[in-house]
Protein backbone atom coordinates (compact mmCIF):
# COMPACT_ATOMS: atom_id res chain seq x y z
CA UNK A 1 0.00 0.00 0.00
CA UNK A 2 1.03 3.51 -1.08
CA UNK A 3 -0.38 5.70 1.22
CA UNK A 4 -1.18 9.06 -0.08
CA UNK A 5 -3.39 10.50 2.42
CA UNK A 6 -1.15 13.72 2.95
CA UNK A 7 -0.71 14.36 -0.03
CA UNK A 8 -4.00 13.48 -2.87
CA UNK A 9 -6.22 13.48 -0.04
CA UNK A 10 -4.93 16.59 1.87
CA UNK A 11 -4.88 18.69 -1.80
CA UNK A 12 -8.62 18.18 -2.24
CA UNK A 13 -9.47 19.17 1.08
CA UNK A 14 -11.33 22.14 1.03
CA UNK A 15 -9.22 23.31 4.71
CA UNK A 16 -5.62 23.95 4.78
CA UNK A 17 -4.18 21.66 7.48
CA UNK A 18 -1.32 23.16 9.59
CA UNK A 19 1.56 21.98 9.82
CA UNK A 20 1.57 20.65 13.17
CA UNK A 21 -1.71 18.50 11.91
CA UNK A 22 0.03 17.23 9.19
CA UNK A 23 3.04 15.83 11.08
CA UNK A 24 1.12 14.39 13.82
CA UNK A 25 -0.57 12.89 10.41
CA UNK A 26 2.29 11.50 8.72
CA UNK A 27 3.87 10.34 11.81
CA UNK A 28 0.97 8.70 12.89
CA UNK A 29 0.64 6.68 9.83
CA UNK A 30 4.30 5.83 9.97
CA UNK A 31 4.22 4.60 13.70
CA UNK A 32 0.94 2.14 12.38
CA UNK A 33 3.53 0.66 9.73
CA UNK A 34 2.60 1.85 6.30
CA UNK A 35 5.83 1.20 4.03
CA UNK A 36 6.00 4.05 1.97
CA UNK A 37 4.02 7.17 2.36
CA UNK A 38 3.42 10.54 -0.24
CA UNK A 39 4.05 13.63 2.24
CA UNK A 40 3.60 16.31 -0.37
CA UNK A 41 3.59 18.40 -3.41
CA UNK A 42 6.07 21.05 -4.63
CA UNK A 43 3.31 22.48 -6.99
CA UNK A 44 2.72 26.08 -7.12
CA UNK A 45 1.27 27.34 -3.67
CA UNK A 46 -0.96 29.97 -5.27
CA UNK A 47 -2.63 26.23 -6.96
CA UNK A 48 -2.38 24.60 -4.66
CA UNK A 49 -2.36 26.01 -1.11
CA UNK A 50 -2.72 22.75 0.65
CA UNK A 51 0.70 21.84 -0.45
CA UNK A 52 2.37 25.39 0.05
CA UNK A 53 4.10 23.83 3.51
CA UNK A 54 5.80 20.64 1.53
CA UNK A 55 9.26 21.85 2.69
CA UNK A 56 8.78 22.14 5.93
CA UNK A 57 6.55 19.29 5.87
CA UNK A 58 10.04 17.16 4.85
CA UNK A 59 12.47 18.97 6.85
CA UNK A 60 10.58 18.41 10.07
CA UNK A 61 10.16 14.87 10.32
CA UNK A 62 12.19 12.89 12.37
CA UNK A 63 13.58 9.56 10.40
CA UNK A 64 10.74 7.70 9.32
CA UNK A 65 10.62 3.85 9.08
CA UNK A 66 8.33 4.12 5.93
CA UNK A 67 9.88 5.21 2.50
CA UNK A 68 8.55 9.11 1.77
CA UNK A 69 7.86 10.08 -1.54
CA UNK A 70 6.96 13.89 -3.01
CA UNK A 71 5.29 15.21 -6.06
CA UNK A 72 6.87 17.61 -8.38
CA UNK A 73 4.98 18.96 -11.43
CA UNK A 74 7.90 19.64 -13.55
CA UNK A 75 11.24 20.86 -13.27
CA UNK A 76 10.46 23.99 -11.29
CA UNK A 77 9.98 21.88 -8.17
CA UNK A 78 12.84 19.69 -8.81
CA UNK A 79 15.81 21.18 -6.88
CA UNK A 80 13.81 21.48 -4.22
CA UNK A 81 12.59 18.21 -4.12
CA UNK A 82 15.65 16.31 -4.62
CA UNK A 83 17.21 18.93 -2.16
CA UNK A 84 14.40 17.47 0.30
CA UNK A 85 15.96 14.28 0.24
CA UNK A 86 12.94 11.88 -0.09
CA UNK A 87 13.40 8.74 -1.33
CA UNK A 88 11.15 8.53 -3.74
CA UNK A 89 9.84 11.36 -6.34
CA UNK A 90 6.62 11.12 -8.50
CA UNK A 91 5.52 12.69 -11.32
CA UNK A 92 2.04 13.35 -13.26
CA UNK A 93 0.55 12.85 -16.74
CA UNK A 94 -3.03 12.64 -18.00
CA UNK A 95 -4.49 9.96 -20.38
CA UNK A 96 -7.11 13.10 -21.65
CA UNK A 97 -6.18 16.20 -23.56
CA UNK A 98 -8.48 18.22 -21.63
CA UNK A 99 -7.48 17.20 -18.48
CA UNK A 100 -4.01 17.84 -18.98
CA UNK A 101 -4.19 21.37 -20.97
CA UNK A 102 -6.65 22.20 -18.03
CA UNK A 103 -3.82 20.82 -15.11
CA UNK A 104 -0.88 21.59 -16.30
CA UNK A 105 -1.76 23.73 -19.15
CA UNK A 106 -0.14 21.74 -21.86
CA UNK A 107 -0.86 18.97 -24.49
CA UNK A 108 -0.20 15.38 -22.90
CA UNK A 109 2.70 14.76 -25.78
CA UNK A 110 4.74 18.05 -24.40
CA UNK A 111 3.74 17.11 -20.82
CA UNK A 112 5.31 13.67 -21.58
CA UNK A 113 8.14 15.55 -22.88
CA UNK A 114 8.61 17.75 -20.03
CA UNK A 115 8.53 15.09 -17.44
CA UNK A 116 10.87 12.49 -19.44
CA UNK A 117 13.94 15.70 -18.44
CA UNK A 118 12.32 15.85 -14.56
CA UNK A 119 12.71 11.62 -14.69
CA UNK A 120 16.07 11.88 -16.37
CA UNK A 121 17.53 14.00 -13.67
CA UNK A 122 15.64 11.83 -10.74
CA UNK A 123 16.97 8.85 -11.87
CA UNK A 124 20.46 10.98 -11.84
CA UNK A 125 20.18 11.90 -8.54
CA UNK A 126 20.02 7.99 -8.14
CA UNK A 127 16.18 8.29 -6.36
CA UNK A 128 13.14 6.39 -6.97
CA UNK A 129 10.81 7.66 -9.64
CA UNK A 130 6.63 6.92 -9.81
CA UNK A 131 4.65 8.32 -12.65
CA UNK A 132 0.84 8.63 -12.34
CA UNK A 133 -1.13 8.65 -15.35
CA UNK A 134 -4.72 9.78 -14.17
CA UNK A 135 -8.21 10.01 -16.16
CA UNK A 136 -6.74 6.30 -17.21
CA UNK A 137 -10.71 4.95 -17.54
CA UNK A 138 -12.39 8.68 -17.95
CA UNK A 139 -12.02 12.12 -17.84
CA UNK A 140 -14.49 14.57 -16.11
CA UNK A 141 -14.38 16.76 -19.44
CA UNK A 142 -13.71 14.07 -22.44
CA UNK A 143 -15.51 11.46 -20.51
CA UNK A 144 -14.40 6.95 -21.38
CA UNK A 145 -10.90 6.96 -22.51
CA UNK A 146 -9.24 3.87 -24.28
CA UNK A 147 -7.04 1.67 -22.36
CA UNK A 148 -4.76 2.03 -25.34
CA UNK A 149 -4.00 5.54 -24.33
CA UNK A 150 -2.50 4.21 -20.46
CA UNK A 151 -0.49 1.77 -22.60
CA UNK A 152 0.93 4.00 -25.06
CA UNK A 153 1.65 7.13 -22.03
CA UNK A 154 2.91 4.21 -19.43
CA UNK A 155 5.56 3.11 -21.88
CA UNK A 156 7.12 6.06 -22.81
CA UNK A 157 6.81 7.19 -19.06
CA UNK A 158 8.78 3.65 -18.30
CA UNK A 159 11.18 3.97 -21.08
CA UNK A 160 12.65 7.60 -19.52
CA UNK A 161 13.22 5.74 -16.62
CA UNK A 162 10.06 5.65 -14.66
CA UNK A 163 10.30 2.59 -11.91
CA UNK A 164 6.72 2.73 -11.15
CA UNK A 165 3.82 3.39 -12.69
CA UNK A 166 0.67 4.60 -10.85
CA UNK A 167 -2.65 4.23 -13.20
CA UNK A 168 -5.59 6.74 -11.39
CA UNK A 169 -9.13 6.31 -12.13
CA UNK A 170 -9.50 10.19 -10.94
CA UNK A 171 -12.90 10.32 -11.29
CA UNK A 172 -13.95 6.79 -9.65
CA UNK A 173 -16.06 6.00 -13.02
CA UNK A 174 -14.08 2.70 -13.46
CA UNK A 175 -15.90 -0.88 -12.65
CA UNK A 176 -14.00 -4.44 -12.35
CA UNK A 177 -14.82 -4.45 -16.41
CA UNK A 178 -12.52 -1.49 -17.20
CA UNK A 179 -9.96 -2.37 -14.63
CA UNK A 180 -9.60 -5.81 -16.17
CA UNK A 181 -9.53 -4.15 -19.70
CA UNK A 182 -7.24 -1.43 -18.83
CA UNK A 183 -4.58 -4.43 -17.42
CA UNK A 184 -4.81 -6.38 -19.64
CA UNK A 185 -3.55 -3.37 -22.11
CA UNK A 186 -1.26 -2.15 -19.75
CA UNK A 187 0.25 -5.04 -19.40
CA UNK A 188 1.41 -5.64 -22.78
CA UNK A 189 3.54 -2.26 -22.56
CA UNK A 190 4.53 -2.04 -18.77
CA UNK A 191 5.34 -5.44 -16.71
CA UNK A 192 2.54 -5.96 -14.33
CA UNK A 193 4.92 -5.78 -11.36
CA UNK A 194 5.26 -2.10 -12.01
CA UNK A 195 1.77 -1.23 -11.80
CA UNK A 196 0.27 0.24 -9.39
CA UNK A 197 -3.44 0.56 -8.89
CA UNK A 198 -5.19 3.86 -7.89
CA UNK A 199 -8.84 4.29 -7.18
CA UNK A 200 -11.43 6.89 -6.08
CA UNK A 201 -14.50 5.96 -4.32
CA UNK A 202 -16.79 8.63 -5.69
CA UNK A 203 -18.82 5.87 -7.40
CA UNK A 204 -18.26 3.45 -4.42
CA UNK A 205 -16.38 1.33 -6.49
CA UNK A 206 -12.86 1.79 -5.27
CA UNK A 207 -12.40 -1.35 -3.00
CA UNK A 208 -14.02 -3.55 -5.77
CA UNK A 209 -11.51 -2.50 -8.38
CA UNK A 210 -8.62 -2.69 -6.12
CA UNK A 211 -9.28 -6.68 -5.69
CA UNK A 212 -9.80 -6.57 -9.01
CA UNK A 213 -6.08 -5.09 -9.72
CA UNK A 214 -4.82 -7.67 -6.59
CA UNK A 215 -6.77 -10.26 -8.81
CA UNK A 216 -4.95 -9.30 -12.04
CA UNK A 217 -1.21 -9.22 -10.45
CA UNK A 218 -1.00 -5.83 -9.86
CA UNK A 219 0.58 -6.18 -5.74
CA UNK A 220 1.00 -2.06 -5.17
CA UNK A 221 -2.43 0.10 -4.31
CA UNK A 222 -2.87 3.59 -3.50
CA UNK A 223 -4.73 4.15 -0.69
CA UNK A 224 -5.73 7.52 1.54
CA UNK A 225 -6.25 7.40 5.42
CA UNK A 226 -9.78 8.21 6.55
CA UNK A 227 -10.80 8.12 2.74
CA UNK A 228 -9.50 11.92 2.17
CA UNK A 229 -9.55 13.53 -1.01
CA UNK A 230 -12.89 14.30 -1.96
CA UNK A 231 -13.62 14.57 -5.65
CA UNK A 232 -13.05 17.97 -6.77
CA UNK A 233 -15.14 17.01 -9.15
CA UNK A 234 -18.11 16.25 -7.67
CA UNK A 235 -18.29 18.30 -4.22
CA UNK A 236 -19.62 16.20 -1.28
CA UNK A 237 -18.50 13.33 -3.02
CA UNK A 238 -16.50 10.57 -1.52
CA UNK A 239 -12.54 10.92 -1.77
CA UNK A 240 -9.63 8.45 -2.41
CA UNK A 241 -9.49 4.40 -1.57
CA UNK A 242 -9.95 4.51 2.04
CA UNK A 243 -6.34 3.23 3.60
CA UNK A 244 -8.13 1.24 6.75
CA UNK A 245 -10.83 -0.37 4.55
CA UNK A 246 -8.03 -1.80 1.78
CA UNK A 247 -6.50 -3.20 4.76
CA UNK A 248 -9.21 -4.66 6.36
CA UNK A 249 -9.81 -6.44 3.44
CA UNK A 250 -6.15 -7.65 3.16
CA UNK A 251 -6.17 -8.69 6.94
CA UNK A 252 -9.18 -10.91 6.23
CA UNK A 253 -7.52 -12.37 3.18
CA UNK A 254 -4.35 -13.21 4.85
CA UNK A 255 -2.38 -10.84 2.73
CA UNK A 256 0.20 -9.39 5.16
CA UNK A 257 0.67 -5.55 4.97
CA UNK A 258 2.47 -5.17 8.41
CA UNK A 259 0.18 -2.27 9.48
CA UNK A 260 -1.52 -1.87 12.20
CA UNK A 261 -4.88 -1.52 11.51
CA UNK A 262 -6.43 -0.01 14.96
CA UNK A 263 -3.06 2.39 14.60
CA UNK A 264 -4.00 3.53 11.39
CA UNK A 265 -7.72 4.15 11.97
CA UNK A 266 -6.32 6.31 14.82
CA UNK A 267 -4.14 8.42 12.27
CA UNK A 268 -6.58 8.93 10.41
CA UNK A 269 -9.22 9.63 12.93
CA UNK A 270 -7.52 12.02 15.03
CA UNK A 271 -6.77 14.19 11.25
CA UNK A 272 -10.39 13.92 10.94
CA UNK A 273 -10.82 15.56 14.27
CA UNK A 274 -8.85 18.47 13.31
CA UNK A 275 -10.27 18.96 9.99
CA UNK A 276 -13.59 18.84 11.58
CA UNK A 277 -15.19 16.26 9.67
CA UNK A 278 -16.03 12.83 9.63
CA UNK A 279 -14.30 10.18 8.15
CA UNK A 280 -15.25 8.20 5.15
CA UNK A 281 -13.45 5.00 6.22
CA UNK A 282 -16.38 2.33 7.04
CA UNK A 283 -13.78 0.50 9.32
CA UNK A 284 -12.95 3.58 11.03
CA UNK A 285 -16.47 4.88 11.54
CA UNK A 286 -17.32 0.67 13.23
CA UNK A 287 -14.59 1.18 14.97
CA UNK A 288 -15.00 4.69 16.27
CA UNK A 289 -18.88 3.07 16.86
CA UNK A 290 -17.41 0.29 19.05
CA UNK A 291 -15.14 2.40 20.96
CA UNK A 292 -18.10 4.26 21.90
CA UNK A 293 -20.15 1.96 22.70
CA UNK B 1 -30.88 -7.31 -6.87
CA UNK B 2 -33.50 -7.68 -4.14
CA UNK B 3 -34.37 -4.60 -2.89
CA UNK B 4 -34.01 -4.76 1.13
CA UNK B 5 -34.30 -1.08 2.33
CA UNK B 6 -37.92 -1.05 2.85
CA UNK B 7 -37.77 -4.07 5.29
CA UNK B 8 -34.05 -4.64 6.75
CA UNK B 9 -33.16 -0.99 5.91
CA UNK B 10 -35.75 0.72 8.04
CA UNK B 11 -35.79 -1.52 10.82
CA UNK B 12 -32.36 -0.88 11.65
CA UNK B 13 -32.81 3.17 11.59
CA UNK B 14 -33.48 4.63 14.52
CA UNK B 15 -36.19 6.72 13.26
CA UNK B 16 -39.73 4.97 12.80
CA UNK B 17 -40.24 6.04 9.34
CA UNK B 18 -44.60 7.74 8.27
CA UNK B 19 -46.41 5.02 6.27
CA UNK B 20 -46.75 7.66 3.47
CA UNK B 21 -42.87 8.10 3.43
CA UNK B 22 -42.66 4.16 3.23
CA UNK B 23 -45.03 4.02 0.36
CA UNK B 24 -43.68 6.85 -1.60
CA UNK B 25 -40.23 4.63 -1.26
CA UNK B 26 -41.68 1.57 -2.24
CA UNK B 27 -43.65 3.32 -5.41
CA UNK B 28 -40.21 5.22 -6.25
CA UNK B 29 -38.41 1.89 -5.92
CA UNK B 30 -41.03 0.22 -8.21
CA UNK B 31 -41.07 2.96 -10.60
CA UNK B 32 -37.45 2.66 -10.98
CA UNK B 33 -37.66 -0.57 -12.36
CA UNK B 34 -36.41 -3.00 -8.44
CA UNK B 35 -37.63 -6.54 -9.40
CA UNK B 36 -38.18 -7.54 -5.99
CA UNK B 37 -38.85 -5.57 -3.06
CA UNK B 38 -39.23 -6.33 0.29
CA UNK B 39 -41.75 -4.55 1.72
CA UNK B 40 -42.11 -4.99 5.62
CA UNK B 41 -42.17 -7.88 8.61
CA UNK B 42 -44.80 -9.20 10.61
CA UNK B 43 -42.54 -9.11 13.60
CA UNK B 44 -44.18 -7.71 17.41
CA UNK B 45 -44.61 -4.27 17.38
CA UNK B 46 -43.02 -4.61 20.62
CA UNK B 47 -39.90 -5.21 19.36
CA UNK B 48 -39.50 -3.78 16.30
CA UNK B 49 -41.92 -0.73 16.09
CA UNK B 50 -40.53 0.76 12.84
CA UNK B 51 -42.16 -2.58 11.17
CA UNK B 52 -45.87 -1.98 12.78
CA UNK B 53 -47.50 -1.06 9.60
CA UNK B 54 -46.62 -3.36 7.61
CA UNK B 55 -49.86 -4.44 6.88
CA UNK B 56 -51.25 -1.04 6.00
CA UNK B 57 -48.40 -0.32 3.79
CA UNK B 58 -49.34 -3.73 1.81
CA UNK B 59 -52.85 -2.90 1.94
CA UNK B 60 -52.16 0.67 0.95
CA UNK B 61 -49.60 0.07 -2.21
CA UNK B 62 -51.08 0.40 -6.09
CA UNK B 63 -50.38 -2.76 -8.35
CA UNK B 64 -46.50 -2.98 -8.51
CA UNK B 65 -44.55 -4.39 -11.63
CA UNK B 66 -42.38 -5.90 -8.53
CA UNK B 67 -42.30 -9.06 -7.18
CA UNK B 68 -43.29 -8.11 -3.24
CA UNK B 69 -42.43 -9.73 -0.19
CA UNK B 70 -42.62 -9.59 3.28
CA UNK B 71 -41.13 -11.44 6.45
CA UNK B 72 -42.90 -13.37 9.02
CA UNK B 73 -40.79 -14.52 12.40
CA UNK B 74 -43.18 -17.11 13.24
CA UNK B 75 -46.16 -18.92 12.88
CA UNK B 76 -47.87 -15.84 14.82
CA UNK B 77 -47.38 -13.53 11.60
CA UNK B 78 -48.15 -16.16 9.39
CA UNK B 79 -52.39 -15.67 8.67
CA UNK B 80 -51.79 -12.04 8.05
CA UNK B 81 -48.97 -12.50 5.48
CA UNK B 82 -50.44 -14.79 3.50
CA UNK B 83 -53.61 -12.68 3.56
CA UNK B 84 -51.59 -9.70 2.61
CA UNK B 85 -51.21 -11.70 -0.53
CA UNK B 86 -47.65 -10.53 -1.37
CA UNK B 87 -45.60 -12.96 -4.09
CA UNK B 88 -42.89 -14.09 -1.78
CA UNK B 89 -42.54 -14.90 1.99
CA UNK B 90 -39.43 -14.58 4.04
CA UNK B 91 -38.07 -16.77 6.78
CA UNK B 92 -34.95 -16.41 8.92
CA UNK B 93 -33.02 -18.20 11.32
CA UNK B 94 -29.15 -17.54 12.56
CA UNK B 95 -25.74 -19.68 12.48
CA UNK B 96 -25.35 -18.65 16.08
CA UNK B 97 -26.63 -19.96 19.00
CA UNK B 98 -26.37 -17.25 20.96
CA UNK B 99 -27.41 -14.37 18.36
CA UNK B 100 -30.50 -17.14 17.55
CA UNK B 101 -30.97 -17.23 21.79
CA UNK B 102 -31.29 -13.25 21.69
CA UNK B 103 -32.55 -12.73 18.12
CA UNK B 104 -35.77 -15.08 18.34
CA UNK B 105 -35.19 -16.52 21.52
CA UNK B 106 -34.71 -20.30 20.65
CA UNK B 107 -31.71 -22.48 19.69
CA UNK B 108 -30.89 -23.17 16.36
CA UNK B 109 -32.84 -25.97 16.28
CA UNK B 110 -35.61 -25.22 17.94
CA UNK B 111 -36.16 -22.00 15.62
CA UNK B 112 -35.46 -24.22 12.22
CA UNK B 113 -38.37 -26.70 13.00
CA UNK B 114 -40.70 -23.97 13.69
CA UNK B 115 -39.54 -22.48 10.42
CA UNK B 116 -40.41 -26.39 8.89
CA UNK B 117 -43.79 -25.90 9.78
CA UNK B 118 -43.59 -21.67 8.55
CA UNK B 119 -42.25 -22.86 5.29
CA UNK B 120 -44.60 -25.75 4.43
CA UNK B 121 -47.66 -23.49 4.82
CA UNK B 122 -46.26 -20.95 2.75
CA UNK B 123 -45.62 -23.58 0.46
CA UNK B 124 -48.82 -25.01 0.60
CA UNK B 125 -50.30 -21.55 0.07
CA UNK B 126 -48.72 -21.62 -3.42
CA UNK B 127 -45.93 -18.71 -2.71
CA UNK B 128 -42.31 -18.01 -2.93
CA UNK B 129 -40.13 -18.95 0.25
CA UNK B 130 -37.19 -16.85 0.93
CA UNK B 131 -35.04 -18.11 3.84
CA UNK B 132 -32.58 -15.71 5.35
CA UNK B 133 -29.90 -17.47 7.35
CA UNK B 134 -27.49 -14.65 9.15
CA UNK B 135 -24.18 -14.51 10.91
CA UNK B 136 -23.35 -16.68 8.10
CA UNK B 137 -19.21 -15.62 8.21
CA UNK B 138 -19.57 -14.09 12.27
CA UNK B 139 -21.62 -13.48 14.98
CA UNK B 140 -21.49 -10.48 17.24
CA UNK B 141 -21.36 -12.54 20.41
CA UNK B 142 -19.90 -15.15 18.78
CA UNK B 143 -16.96 -14.54 16.42
CA UNK B 144 -16.11 -16.51 13.31
CA UNK B 145 -19.05 -19.22 12.11
CA UNK B 146 -17.38 -22.09 9.75
CA UNK B 147 -19.12 -22.47 6.61
CA UNK B 148 -20.20 -25.65 7.22
CA UNK B 149 -23.02 -24.36 9.75
CA UNK B 150 -24.06 -22.17 7.09
CA UNK B 151 -24.21 -25.45 4.70
CA UNK B 152 -25.85 -27.73 7.22
CA UNK B 153 -28.20 -24.98 8.27
CA UNK B 154 -29.44 -23.96 4.60
CA UNK B 155 -30.07 -27.16 3.44
CA UNK B 156 -32.58 -28.38 6.05
CA UNK B 157 -34.31 -25.32 4.95
CA UNK B 158 -34.58 -26.14 1.52
CA UNK B 159 -35.32 -29.54 2.22
CA UNK B 160 -38.32 -27.69 4.26
CA UNK B 161 -39.38 -26.59 0.43
CA UNK B 162 -37.50 -22.83 0.78
CA UNK B 163 -37.04 -21.37 -3.10
CA UNK B 164 -34.36 -19.67 -1.95
CA UNK B 165 -31.49 -19.06 0.56
CA UNK B 166 -30.04 -15.68 1.40
CA UNK B 167 -26.52 -15.79 3.34
CA UNK B 168 -26.21 -13.13 5.61
CA UNK B 169 -22.90 -11.69 6.76
CA UNK B 170 -24.78 -9.81 9.29
CA UNK B 171 -22.22 -7.80 10.83
CA UNK B 172 -20.48 -7.01 7.45
CA UNK B 173 -16.74 -8.86 8.69
CA UNK B 174 -16.48 -10.71 5.67
CA UNK B 175 -13.98 -10.66 3.24
CA UNK B 176 -13.76 -12.14 -0.25
CA UNK B 177 -11.70 -14.85 1.04
CA UNK B 178 -14.81 -15.79 3.25
CA UNK B 179 -17.07 -15.29 1.45
CA UNK B 180 -15.33 -17.67 -1.87
CA UNK B 181 -15.32 -20.31 1.02
CA UNK B 182 -18.35 -20.04 2.28
CA UNK B 183 -19.77 -20.50 -1.51
CA UNK B 184 -17.81 -23.38 -2.02
CA UNK B 185 -19.33 -24.99 0.96
CA UNK B 186 -23.16 -24.18 0.39
CA UNK B 187 -22.40 -24.66 -2.58
CA UNK B 188 -22.04 -28.33 -2.20
CA UNK B 189 -25.33 -28.77 -0.27
CA UNK B 190 -27.38 -26.00 -1.77
CA UNK B 191 -27.78 -25.42 -5.76
CA UNK B 192 -26.06 -22.34 -6.38
CA UNK B 193 -28.76 -20.98 -8.61
CA UNK B 194 -30.63 -21.00 -5.48
CA UNK B 195 -28.87 -18.53 -3.23
CA UNK B 196 -28.78 -14.87 -2.81
CA UNK B 197 -26.11 -12.90 -1.36
CA UNK B 198 -26.79 -10.60 1.55
CA UNK B 199 -23.80 -8.14 2.56
CA UNK B 200 -23.58 -5.28 5.19
CA UNK B 201 -21.11 -2.25 4.95
CA UNK B 202 -20.15 -2.04 8.13
CA UNK B 203 -16.59 -2.48 7.19
CA UNK B 204 -16.40 -1.24 3.69
CA UNK B 205 -16.67 -4.70 2.35
CA UNK B 206 -20.10 -5.07 0.99
CA UNK B 207 -19.59 -4.50 -2.53
CA UNK B 208 -16.56 -6.36 -3.03
CA UNK B 209 -18.14 -9.76 -1.01
CA UNK B 210 -21.11 -9.01 -3.57
CA UNK B 211 -18.60 -9.26 -6.94
CA UNK B 212 -17.06 -12.22 -5.03
CA UNK B 213 -20.54 -14.17 -4.94
CA UNK B 214 -20.90 -12.77 -8.33
CA UNK B 215 -18.00 -14.13 -9.67
CA UNK B 216 -18.90 -17.42 -8.00
CA UNK B 217 -21.57 -18.09 -9.73
CA UNK B 218 -24.42 -16.16 -7.43
CA UNK B 219 -27.24 -14.39 -9.56
CA UNK B 220 -29.10 -12.34 -6.94
CA UNK B 221 -27.88 -10.20 -4.54
CA UNK B 222 -29.71 -7.92 -1.61
CA UNK B 223 -29.34 -4.52 -1.52
CA UNK B 224 -30.81 -1.25 0.45
CA UNK B 225 -31.12 1.90 -1.60
CA UNK B 226 -29.49 4.69 0.12
CA UNK B 227 -27.36 1.99 2.22
CA UNK B 228 -30.77 1.99 4.47
CA UNK B 229 -29.99 -0.12 7.56
CA UNK B 230 -27.00 0.92 10.19
CA UNK B 231 -25.37 -1.46 11.73
CA UNK B 232 -27.48 -2.39 15.26
CA UNK B 233 -24.42 -3.54 16.75
CA UNK B 234 -22.27 -0.61 15.99
CA UNK B 235 -24.20 2.76 15.91
CA UNK B 236 -23.25 5.02 13.76
CA UNK B 237 -21.34 2.54 11.32
CA UNK B 238 -22.68 2.18 7.73
CA UNK B 239 -25.65 -0.60 6.87
CA UNK B 240 -26.66 -2.75 4.23
CA UNK B 241 -24.72 -2.83 0.47
CA UNK B 242 -26.23 0.62 -1.09
CA UNK B 243 -28.42 -0.36 -4.48
CA UNK B 244 -27.34 2.43 -6.09
CA UNK B 245 -23.96 1.40 -6.06
CA UNK B 246 -24.34 -2.21 -6.69
CA UNK B 247 -26.21 -1.20 -9.68
CA UNK B 248 -23.56 1.14 -10.55
CA UNK B 249 -20.79 -1.48 -10.91
CA UNK B 250 -23.62 -4.00 -12.85
CA UNK B 251 -24.33 -1.31 -15.06
CA UNK B 252 -20.45 -0.43 -15.75
CA UNK B 253 -20.48 -4.18 -15.92
CA UNK B 254 -22.65 -4.82 -19.05
CA UNK B 255 -24.88 -6.53 -16.38
CA UNK B 256 -28.44 -5.79 -17.04
CA UNK B 257 -31.06 -4.78 -14.09
CA UNK B 258 -33.70 -2.98 -15.55
CA UNK B 259 -33.22 -0.82 -13.32
CA UNK B 260 -32.85 3.11 -14.04
CA UNK B 261 -30.38 4.35 -11.79
CA UNK B 262 -30.91 7.65 -11.25
CA UNK B 263 -34.75 7.20 -10.50
CA UNK B 264 -33.46 4.71 -8.10
CA UNK B 265 -31.05 7.61 -6.13
CA UNK B 266 -33.94 9.66 -6.12
CA UNK B 267 -36.06 7.16 -4.17
CA UNK B 268 -33.19 6.90 -2.03
CA UNK B 269 -32.65 10.95 -1.52
CA UNK B 270 -36.16 11.17 -0.74
CA UNK B 271 -36.48 8.77 1.65
CA UNK B 272 -33.00 10.07 3.59
CA UNK B 273 -34.44 13.92 3.39
CA UNK B 274 -37.31 12.46 5.17
CA UNK B 275 -35.56 10.85 7.56
CA UNK B 276 -33.36 13.57 7.78
CA UNK B 277 -30.29 11.65 7.24
CA UNK B 278 -27.08 11.75 4.37
CA UNK B 279 -27.54 8.87 1.89
CA UNK B 280 -24.66 5.90 2.73
CA UNK B 281 -24.66 5.26 -0.80
CA UNK B 282 -21.41 7.24 -2.66
CA UNK B 283 -23.58 6.60 -5.85
CA UNK B 284 -26.55 9.40 -4.73
CA UNK B 285 -23.92 11.64 -3.04
CA UNK B 286 -22.11 12.02 -6.07
CA UNK B 287 -25.09 12.27 -7.97
CA UNK B 288 -26.15 14.65 -6.07
CA UNK B 289 -23.15 16.89 -5.90
CA UNK B 290 -23.19 16.84 -9.61
CA UNK B 291 -27.24 17.71 -9.71
CA UNK B 292 -26.18 20.88 -6.86
CA UNK B 293 -23.03 22.35 -9.34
Amino acid sequence: MVEVGPRDGLQNEAAVVPLAAKLRLIRGLDDAGCPRIEVGSFVSPRWVPQMADTEAVVRSLPPTRARLGVLVPNTAGLDTALASGTAEIAVFAACSETFSKRNVNASIDVSIQRLEKVIGAVKAAGRFVRAYLSCVVACPYEGPIAPTVAARLGARLMAAGADELSLGDTIGRATPRDTRALLAEVGHAVPIGKLAWHGHDTYGQALVNALTALDGGVTVVDASVAGLGGCPYAPGAAGNLASEDLVFMLDGMGVRTGIDLEALARAGSDLCAALGRPSESRVARALGATDKR
